[in-house]
């Protein structure tokens, strides 16, 4: 097998989750996984440092994709507005390039280990972190800039559960839509 | 030194923030702890699983306070207003019981330390899951639940890193009432 392989990188994420799902992740060596991809355990080692990183491949990529959609928010966006633009940015990479059904077994398999779903954890808070410093870059005062991040973070959250849920096939772009829309109603709502 | 030992459960938890601060969480040890406390290392254990629990020993309570709190908001209130009441209620156990001071210890050797850290996360999220029973509990509609519960938390989580970081002693209550305004003002906000 040569040092180029095309599709090897998608063929050992797809190989890994189908095993983790099937065995649980704890039972799960990077030797089965090269096995399953049809690589060698080398060529596994050349793309992932770990088992892990199989599933947290994609942190940069989205981190770097939901600041480069902050910034690219229009500049009359109110934070709020901009952090959930940054949030929406990233439905193409969830959604197209790697799509539903990889997300929701990656979701299950993360659920079902705590320390992966704690992991997922830090993700997250290190992206609402940064959030809020791209909206202090883009002008947003002290006091909006980290409750305007994380609280589209928290949406996003809300609509990758219910894109997941979801039988319709509502898309997630629709499903952060539809969140905001509820966030906005719920901060409205008088007393019921 | 008898069975019954007044106060010597928060020697040890103040035994323990202090040493966590002086040497870090992981060169600190259980002896160490109950050493500087007074105790033996027998009742150290009588009281903590490990030295991890010092930090989280107050979890349980904080979450069912939580609940608690609302369950017990006023029938007419919005879930959202349910969820921001259940996470006000806390303020007693944080800022009267244990004070200002010790929070601001424990959550600077939380930051330190990664897996102390994602410990914090997992308690967070896992309250924002209870309370979305909570609220669907008293009747809140499923996609109200969720969202409302996690924002609740959100705007807690904001609003605790300000009262440790408000140099003018405003108090917890305001600091999360203060961040609830923010974020009606912020889902408010027109184009800036």
């Amino acid at each position: 097998m040569g040092r180029w392989e095309p599709g090897a990188r998608e063929r050992m994420a797809a190989a890994a989750l189908e095993l983790y799902a099937e065995r649980g992740f704890e039972q799960t060596t990077a030797a089965d996984i090269a096995e399953r991809a049809g690589v060698t355990e080398r060529t596994f080692f050349r793309h992932f440092a770990d088992k892990r990183e199989v599933l947290f491949d994609g942190t940069s990529a989205f981190e770097r994709t939901v600041l480069d959609g902050i910034a690219a928010a229009p500049p009359d966006a109110s934070p709020l507005e901009a952090a959930v633009a940054g949030m929406r940015a990233v439905v193409p990479l969830l959604e197209q390039e790697r799509g539903r059904e990889f997300a929701a077994r990656r979701a299950a398999i993360i659920a079902a280990n705590t320390s992966l779903y704690e992991r997922e954890l830090l993700k997250m808070a290190t992206l609402g972190l940064a959030g809020a410093q791209a909206l202090r870059d883009r002008g947003a005062p002290e006091a909006a800039a980290r409750l305007a991040a994380e609280t589209a973070v928290t949406v996003f959250r809300v609509a990758f559960a219910r894109w997941l849920g979801d039988g319709r096939g509502t898309g997630l772009d629709k499903c952060i839509r539809n969140a905001f829309a509820d966030l906005r109603k719920l901060v409205a709502a008088p007393a019921q």
